[in-house]
């Protein structure tokens, strides 16, 4: 006890008296916080009142309602919806067969940007992938006219890195198989449970590639299909009507805690309003819209910050990102200092990590000290923001990533299986907390908050 | 230590010697069991080869096959195929959404002998029970023409028990419906998981009442519809096309360790070969007729016994328990001494319970020994046997239950979720552990195991 107290003291000294002041306020806020009831309110009632929400349809529209309606309710200043034009992707039919003495159905459900395999089904054999990397590798000819599949497993990671490196076959194996001339693709879900609910998410084409069908089978399913591989040859029947339906509204949903410096520039916070359409995006991302609406709100009511405080409910995230990068060409002009995204569910922050220009580098040490009673560490790496934020932080500015337990996310990430009874109030409220003491360090941070150079930052 | 020596050793001296070398042999068997590979490799094999086997589908003949080659190879005696002719019922669409401003489609499943709701969705609001009592207390016109739905709801035990208890729902919730003139029913899944997968099951309706839809919704969607009603009425469009297709043909497959002693009876195992069409039926019941089979081959390949085994892998269990009805009929002339099933999935067995007459009472001591290490202790109410052995046990037949750890079990018992990932090897190897065990003290008891008198037995 001796030592923590004497090394906080030593802390404090080191910290000018304002910045000590925000330190104090900043810890008050952030034990209120954990009583939060604000987020699981939004999440319970987007997550009900609208359900599924995938970009660019009715279901998206009634959301940005939905968001402006609560938003007002809430307070914020300046509530408004931007619309833009994207490319509407659109579910249809999908189901897989085995043919043959072991005749039976298989469990997918088709990726986003998924091509069609036609009216018909179609049926061919299945040439089988242990990696993606045996995929790139293939010979042309091994895969023409075949049903490929992808085996490629992930395993769960507090930090959620194997979702970059295995995902690889999700976002680009398609691609991949459609150039050698497949007739369709099926990967393993990108996943790490063991239920009968394939995981979606999208898949890329370059210029001038014919989509093709491509889905995710289950986890189970996976594991069935390999081991009838293993038994011999394995002919499946495979309908996917997945398909582009041309231009559609999507939008963003924006909210303002007005600061009482305008020169000092804005601190965007938010999530993505969209979700996949089989579940009700509860942790992918109404969680997250939530966690970061209801600290905004609390410094909201604790006074007007320094710093303006801009919430956006970003649309269509999941099917390419269109919603941040219509922020940043539409907000092009205004100066931001900080943007930052909760997309990772709601379990436990447990770590941060940032990337700020060389003046505002104290704000990370007052961070540090606000965030470990949460049990949040400082990381080793530069934050890196997200999908909605990468566009604003590409023009050089700072960011601060609060990361959360990643260990069971993809249990349930683009799933049927993504809904409310997966998160936990106690988690939810640990995030609030998190961010409502970050906002209220970095709103009020004496330091200017410059730009960041290309290449440079810590 | 030395209380327990003491204690093995009066154990030793209460026994007659050949049941004390009985009980030797029996934990030899024992301990060789729990390296058990052959139940693995036909649950495996079943539910990979076969998949999903609906009762009187071809599926489920394929299945019959699938055990005839399986039971010769492994040596079994007189395995042959029992026939009997059954309605069959099939599923069809199955789909429900809210109407309205919160429209979004729900996760349901038709029950098993569900009716239709015509070739047209219906689109009717919701009248909520909380529990299956209120529905049997509505009255007629708080039904009529509306889509009931009942929250009852079951949580996980070790014993099973809730299941029985809360599972009316299900049973008879439909039939009281139509009674009283509802348009369709939709139950809260009778399952203890969070995920969209709804469990399906059989209903059954008394003579003269007209079947109408009825589907289970997934837990995590009747947890939506609740929230739903709690914001006001609830319209929803439903359309269940499920119904009865005429007479097909199940059968049992039948397969014996013939005894030395003929007049001592037969001790009859086994599980049950249907499934439902959802899943692989890995724990409900490919697991059961594996166990029951891995141990009866253990005590064949130790020497001849006294007793027949008889192994039985009943057909349409889950639509009715037309298999051992069919049994019981066709084999009536037989001497039956036991009959006990596996049908409980494949986790631990932790308690066994006996019904045996006056004179083999001892027979549950010995068990009591044998299965003791394998950390099994002795109930305190009488064995019931199952769906499957329920017919013989009738006519005053003995039966020992072995029973499992349904912990679980409620979280994937009817759902797609049934399949080999959720089965533990090492809990399988403890399960024939337990059967082979129970088989070597009872195929060779010295003493008669005489028929029960009706209202007796332990």
């Amino acid at each position: 006890m001796t030592k923590r107290i004497l090394l906080a003291a030593v802390a404090a000294l080191a910290l000018p008296l304002p910045a000590l002041a925000q330190t104090h306020d900043a810890a008050a806020l952030r034990d209120a916080a954990l009583k939060d009831d604000l987020a699981w309110d939004i999440t319970e009632g987007l997550t009900t009142e609208v359900g599924q929400r995938l970009a660019a349809t009715e279901a998206e529209a009634r959301a940005r309602a939905w968001a402006v309606k609560k938003l007002t309710a809430l307070g914020f200043r300046n509530v408004h919806i931007e619309t833009f034009k994207m490319p509407l992707w659109e579910r249809g039919i999908e189901t897989a067969e085995v043919l043959g003495a072991s005749s039976q159905k298989l469990a997918i459900a088709a990726l986003g940007n998924s091509g069609s395999t036609g009216p018909k089904p179609i049926e061919a054999e299945v040439v089988f992938f242990p990696t993606f990397a045996d995929l790139q590798a293939a010979p042309a000819d091994a895969v023409k006219g075949k049903i490929v599949y992808v085996g490629n497993t992930m395993t769960p990671t507090q930090d959620g890195s194997q979702y970059g490196y295995f995902g690889a076959a999700r976002r680009a194996g398609p691609n991949i198989a459609a150039t050698k001339g497949a007739a369709a693709i099926l990967i393993r879900s990108i996943g790490t449970d063991h239920h009968r609910n394939p995981h979606t998410g999208v898949t890329s084409w370059t210029q001038g590639v014919k989509p093709i069908g491509a889905a995710a089978l289950s986890l189970p399913d996976a594991d069935q299909l390999e081991r009838l591989l293993k038994r011999g040859p394995v002919k499946l029947r495979v309908q996917i009507t997945a398909g582009m339906k041309g231009e559609a509204e999507s939008g963003n949903v924006i909210a303002d805690v007005p600061g009482s410096d305008p020169s000092a520039g804005i601190i965007l916070v938010g999530g993505h309003l969209d979700s996949w359409d089989l579940g009700t995006g509860a942790i992918d991302d109404a969680s997250g819209v939530a966690i970061t609406t209801a600290a905004a709100k609390r410094i909201m009511d604790a006074g007007q910050p320094k710093r303006t405080i801009r919430v956006v409910w970003f649309g269509a995230e999941e099917v390419g990102g269109f919603g941040g990068t219509a922020y940043a060409k539409a907000h092009a002009n205004e100066r931001h200092v900080l943007a930052q995204e909760s997309d990772f569910g709601a379990d436990r922050v447990w770590k941060f990590e940032v990337n700020l220009p060389e003046g505002a580098k104290p704000i990370a040490d007052r961070l540090a000290t606000v965030l470990s009673p949460l049990g949040i560490s400082r990381g080793r790496s530069t934050a890196h923001g997200g999908t909605d934020v990468g566009p604003i932080i590409n023009t050089g500015v700072g960011v601060i990533d609060l990361s959360q337990s990643g260990l069971r996310y993809f249990d349930y990430h683009h799933t049927p299986d993504d809904t409310l009874d997966k998160i936990d109030p106690e988690q939810l409220r640990q995030n609030v907390a998190a961010w409502t003491a970050m906002l209220a360090v970095t709103a009020n941070a004496p330091e200017d908050i410059g730009p960041i150079p290309k290449g440079e930052g810590e």
